[in-house]
């Protein structure tokens, strides 16, 4: 039985109440002590936790077991570090995109007096990973190749996020700028890395069979999902009810290096370019609708769902080639797969 | 001898390159890769270099020999490091502070088309430590203690950034939230860490003579030298003659938490504290005047060069008594010391 979202939330009182003595030995005045707990519930708590409770289905799925207690409360404690990562991001990127909301409230840097205060608040959330990490896994064999793989993840997606804003400035758009490649280059290191692979290698270590073969085997499988995840992120943003979506998307007018957009440019005209170079990425309804019209007239939604079918089959076959010699499980996978395929939201 | 900042310098193009190559593994498209090196340069390159360098002279003084050109390099690197994680800081700090220059350049945040995107370029600044790290002291049996030591000098700078935002927010003065504990928390986290134990600390390390005792004592001096070389800087910050300083001090209209204000909060009578409340983090000459008048009134110079005299009195009965059977000198502490004893910038 995969983990609640209520049994994952139980556990993060407790990390609250670690970081918190942490900084109670260095004699931290109480104002900032409870400023820092605040950032750390308002920034880190409220989403769905994907990514962490991931670390501790895929850890049960591993051991083809029941987790105990303390194993559930470890495990979910190196899931809750993916979401700590994802805070330090979210709260960072939404200051250089200027962003308005993140899970239905204020930004953080939007909230009463925070403002820039936001950049040294994510800052910590980044360094609450390795107060927790020493905390709790310091006599863990594996205590080097945790905080190996938290830089170098967190590196990777640094440097996505650098491709990303380098590529598509919110403010200059030159679609000559984007291509293919790029794209795939930023969606892998941006997302795919923290995302997907992340969960699974930290499982992995967990369990004690972070085999070379088996991370490479997780790597080479998660990361086309995640790519996969994004391109679908990029098509629901167009295509999607808005209903269903929970919110509009606003990729084209936001001047996105996204996957429909470099479809229309491999697939245009002259003409049809001319139409993107003029009406892409500008701030308003119609020069949106223009854009929309002529991915309709590239019959984009079936360039996505050709597109769909064979990733999704070839990212089965991968599966269905894994050597669980070394104690990995293809069940890993297809749970992965199954709550992405086809998703609408 | 003690090593310069020409030979100190001529050691980071190899790290550019290392970094460079890393990212390269990645196939990082080349206009980020630019970028990267770009800012390394800009925000690294360029300062005194005062506390990477004196990883190299203390290492020096713990071996009592000169170093080979491979401890050279390595113990470099080291000092390095603590250079990156200065940029880390100084150019998220600039956007916090909306600073305009730093180093007689533009701060990155306002170079063309950087913007926002020095929060992202800060981030890379700090992974760039532990790229290094893996890279040269992997093999090393301080390893791990290396990392940790930069985890948790990191947070330390960070708890005492935190501290200061808090306390002095730029746009609202509330002197009741100002007091000299604040004050030295912030000092010492913010500053002292990082540039005074840290140096000394990675030395240690890196001549294998890291033992607890040899930490302890480095930190005892070290971090009451730290709050001194603050203190000196916010009284020169008023006092010194800015052709000698080479600035002008902002800390009365910026409404900093400074030492001076702390000290006239503590001797102000009820109408001089009227004045400071009416005066003080105001953004113009005439209100700035005032309290400089009421500095003088104080006589904060006096109260200064009597703080001065007890507390080097104090840091040098510390040194004559430093136990150096583990392979401490006291010459360390007396280098730093003699550095900025009664600097005038």
């Amino acid at each position: 039985m995969p983990t609640t979202l209520k049994r994952f939330e139980s556990v993060f009182p407790q990390l609250i109440r670690d970081l918190s003595d942490h900084c109670k030995q260095y004699k931290l005045p109480t104002q900032a002590l409870t400023w820092f707990e605040e950032s750390l519930q308002h920034n880190t708590v409220g989403g769905k936790c994907n990514r962490g409770m991931s670390v501790v289905d895929t850890s049960a799925l591993l051991l083809k077991r029941d987790l105990t207690d303390d194993e559930y409360f470890r495990s979910a404690t190196l899931g809750w570090m993916i979401e700590l990562l994802q805070a330090f991001f979210l709260v960072s990127d939404d200051i250089m995109d200027s962003s308005k909301t993140r899970r239905g409230s204020p930004c953080w840097y939007l909230m009463p007096n925070v403002g820039m205060i936001a950049i040294n608040d994510a800052f910590m959330l980044e360094s609450a990973i390795y107060i927790l990490l020493k905390k709790y896994f310091r006599q863990d064999k594996n205590y080097v190749d945790l905080m190996e793989l938290f830089h170098e993840v967190t590196f990777q997606t640094e440097l996505g996020q650098a491709c990303d804003l380098l590529t598509a400035p919110e403010d200059h758009v030159d679609l000559d700028n984007f291509s293919l490649e790029k794209y795939t280059f930023i969606v892998i290191y941006k997302t795919a890395y923290y995302s997907f692979y992340l969960p699974v290698a930290l499982a992995l270590h967990f369990c004690g069979m972070a085999t070379e073969k088996n991370l490479k085997q997780a790597h080479d499988i998660l990361i086309p999902m995640g790519e996969y995840f994004q391109v679908q992120d990029d098509y629901l943003d167009n295509y999607a009810d808005p209903e269903t979506l929970g919110k509009i998307g606003t990729d084209i007018q936001d001047n996105k290096c996204s996957w429909l957009v470099n479809q229309a440019l491999k697939r245009a005209t002259k003409e049809q370019r001319a139409v993107l170079e003029q009406h892409y990425g500008r701030k308003n309804k119609d020069d949106e609708a223009k854009v929309k019209a002529l991915f309709n007239d590239l019959q984009l939604d079936q360039v996505y769902h050709a597109y769909e079918e064979e990733k999704v089959g070839d990212i089965r076959k991968h599966i269905a080639e894994v050597d669980e010699s070394e104690g990995l499980k293809k069940e890993v996978f297809e749970e992965f797969l199954r709550k992405i395929y086809k998703r609408s939201k």
